[in-house]
């Protein structure tokens, strides 16, 4: 399925495909670590091969954050991303929409018998890549081989650990009527992206996966706005299911302007083309977030400015008339109530 | 393949075998979380449904420990484990070799599609306990779903961080000339018991995994031994894979007294019948140590006083003969250079 060109970057592969034996601990489980992945994303820690790799603590006042996600996204390479940026970039957003600092990552590599060594090879590049731009590092990993037609290719779980200072705290039953509820940008890319090249549709140019590191945009929101409720990176069941978690979280109602969520019309196209509503699609570089009234217009500046929210806008607002739901205010003023996504149009887009 | 007799625990199931939709972030997704994944292990920070979840850090000082293992061992459900409790105990243990107090873990499943929920519960019911009776709790999860013919029942990735007080470094370059090498008791049950129960051979009692937390173990070493060199648990690739890589990062010559490495005749016997080398056969809860030569007596003493270490050993000790080579001592007075497993023989073990 991955059909991009592109040149075996392995001048001289040990072996051409993945073994069984890869996977079993001894020698030749030592020469993939040695020629596939320290070269892509090795380190001072992780060239230490210990069972734990080790980290200090930062200086200043505050709590750990830790989050995990197994990605299983097909096609492994797609339009925008693969599964190595991917999962360094959804990993990265599940820290900062927690107000977390990244630390340091994880990565558990689960690979098919009979896959090439020279995609993995891509995808460990990828990933180094990723953190290389990133600024943060995998001090662990692991690396597990299962029989053919037991897989599909490679999955790869990542984890990560960061970093939360003393005053910030994300949660969604801070979020209060009259709060106002920010988007950083067009929704629905990664989703459409993946699926629409999965099913061989093509679309000139091709529709981009988002897939980013949303960490300086957050960043730079904590340390001007000190008051937002909570932030999130509306993934698998897209703003849907971000926005029906905050409304179960604090009991209220967010009401969205429809037409104040962008959505690039190519990407519109290929929505209705599949009867798939942009919505419940899911993005890897985007930042819902929910701040007091007062707040709006300062966030809204700040996203502006950086490269990830030049599109952002103020979505809608949180008041108290329909307790617990998500109501979509249409441009002709009928409303409509948004349920959570049931989910069975978009499997394996991450 | 978990043909152990046992009555589905979930009397109501909401279906009863996992879809695509169960991965897919919405209303499936939570349900799955809430009638399977919370009651078997959940507590007030995966409660929260963030994308990441909290913790403080001690208050003494120290650094983080972080790891992470991908468990795909087949068959799901084996004499002394499975998949559940196996994922716990190996990645506390990674924690515990590096002087790692446990804080917290994450989970990442990846399910097939048909998978009984039935049988999901029942592995989710056994981390539990394994998390309970080692007073640590998953704080972060994620679930994904792939299609049928492209997983194998489920894996399991679970990652995990401690707390490292000051004091303690574990390294392999520590070992010096004159070091004693401890071994907390008998080898190979695990992967004997894996191997032999997936390969139908039956054995009275069966075999069973050594599958535990060595944390309590360690515990005490720490607490009582300050000089500890450093500790492995000798999973995939055996004590064989283990002490290669000490001999390897300490450049020292490791020499093993090979009628002091206790094998139960039993697990001997099977290793003879599939021409296995018990060496190189994973174990699930044991411990090597390397010492100054004046700790070992006080090692040994702390390991066979714990339920975990009773056939604990003094198995060898260090020397600059053959720099980077692991030999075995016969009772014959022989010698053999004892190689780094390549692994071919032990897939899917863990």
């Amino acid at each position: 399925m991955t059909n991009f060109n592109f040149v075996c970057p392995v001048p001289d592969p040990l072996v051409d495909f993945v073994t069984q034996s890869h996977g079993a601990g001894g020698k030749l489980s030592q020469e993939l670590i040695d020629k596939v992945f320290l070269p892509a994303y090795g380190n001072a820690i992780l060239a230490t091969k210990s069972d734990s790799g080790e980290l200090a603590v930062p200086a200043k006042p505050g709590r750990l954050a830790m989050t995990t996600d197994s990605f299983v996204v097909r096609p492994l390479v797609f339009p925008g991303g693969d599964l190595g940026s991917l999962a360094v970039f959804g990993t990265l957003n599940d820290l900062a929409v927690q107000g977390a600092e990244p630390l340091a990552l994880t990565a558990g590599w689960i690979i098919e018998e009979g896959f090439a060594i020279c995609e993995l090879h891509r995808l460990a590049q990828s990933m180094g890549d990723a953190l290389r731009r990133s600024n943060v590092q995998v001090i662990a990993a692991d690396t597990k081989v299962v029989e053919r037609g037991h897989g599909d290719g490679c999955y790869l779980t990542t984890s990560g650990v960061g970093w939360i200072r003393d005053g910030i705290m994300m949660r969604g039953d801070r979020i209060q009527s009259g709060d106002r509820i920010l988007l950083s940008g067009t929704i629905a890319e990664h989703g459409m992206a993946v699926m629409t090249y999965r099913n061989g549709m093509e679309f000139a140019p091709p529709l981009q996966s988002d897939c980013a590191s949303l960490w300086p945009l957050v960043k730079k929101l904590l340390e001007e706005v000190p008051g937002i409720r909570v932030m999130r990176d509306p993934t698998r069941g897209g703003i849907a299911a971000s926005l029906n978690e905050f409304a179960e979280a604090s009991k209220c109602c967010l009401r969205v302007w429809e037409e104040k969520v962008p959505v690039r019309p190519q990407v519109q196209r290929a929505c209705e083309l599949l009867g798939i509503d942009p919505w419940v699609v899911a993005n890897e570089g985007k930042l819902l977030v929910v701040v007091p009234k007062d707040d709006a217009d300062q966030v809204l500046h700040i996203m502006r400015s950086d490269p990830l929210g030049v599109e952002g806008a103020i979505i809608g607002e949180v008041d108290a008339t329909h307790p617990r739901k998500v109501i979509a205010q249409t441009r002709f003023g009928t409303h409509r109530i948004v349920p959570m996504p049931t989910g069975e149009l978009l499997p394996r887009i991450c």
